[in-house]
């Protein structure tokens, strides 16, 4: 048996886990980075289970290469996601710790 | 508060959707396969709370484009992971439903 | 001795084969469509050398799962592209051959 | 009119910007480098026009993140292709300037 707390976990961790891979590397800077939060947004939020989806890029981390751009890397991202499955909700995020970017559950509850 | 095995769901999760969107889009063949399997075995299993890993590429799916090679597509998927978080075990899996590469909780117990 | 057209068209491959590998799998839906292209032109633009990008990618594609997304593959781009480099201009292009997304030189010639 | 040279060039930029945007991303420690150096090679073997294909990536950039592991750069990589293409012959590279993961043709001349 596995519970819908559990459900909603795996599906928030799918998410994560997908939108990082996907989307790190892409060329970036501050002038196309709202575009590209607006881009995975709409992606991740096509995705089975997900209620809510907030991505900023940290602007501060986009210094111009010789070429006067930036790559997104994993240090960039703050997001967060709400994921629901059956009478469980999942808040979860990734955000910077200064060392490493990391994925974790904020907290998971019933749905209202 | 958020269970072990909540966490152990979500660690799953984040590993199955993060090899599918890296690997997706390779280029493969019969010959190949094997190679990119070790591959991406190598890398999951390098993540936190990843005890096992076992990654196999439907052979049959790669049929060869003009150039003679195939793509890595979502549908060649056959995966099977194990996470442990405290005092929990996830095994997950993500394979061809036929019309969708779907990614599933098997089961949720008690670590040994 | 390398020549300016072969250095534009360095350059055009590059982006081409950037673009394809940064993209594809992304979760896509007739819905968000316009925002990833713009995402994809947006990224492209800050690369070296480019004059233009155009990218579109055909909804007739986009069939839904059954979670009613789709995922972006190759066969969905129609991308032409211009780079310059010293006094040539190379105009190429990724378009789906019906079998291949075939990426090709379309004409390469002096800058105006 | 292209030349073969320009073909050859085109060639080669389409391998350096795939393979690049590919793997940018995958988890990898020292243990593992081999692995993915070999399964980069072989897919980018697969595709039309290559010759030869030599990845090294730099053991010295991978620090380890907290959970003991890191993760492929840009500057990691260093990349010798050459590519054929009627009678032209061209080998570039991609390697790290210091500053920036450099795309670079080193050589273009008559295939032998």
């Amino acid at each position: 048996m596995v519970s819908d707390g559990e459900q909603a976990a795996f599906e928030a961790g799918i998410k994560l886990g997908a939108l990082y891979h996907q989307w790190v590397g892409t060329p970036i800077s501050r002038a196309t980075a709202e575009s590209v939060e607006q881009a995975i947004e709409g992606a991740v939020g096509l995705q089975p289970y997900v209620q809510e989806i907030r991505v900023r890029l940290n602007r501060d981390l986009m210094t111009e290469n010789p070429f006067g751009y930036s790559e997104l890397s994993g240090k960039m991202f703050a997001v967060e996601i709400v994921t629901e499955y059956g009478g469980a909700r999942c808040t979860a995020e990734l955000h910077d710790t200064g060392e490493y970017p990391l994925m974790s559950i904020r907290q998971i509850d019933e749905a209202p």
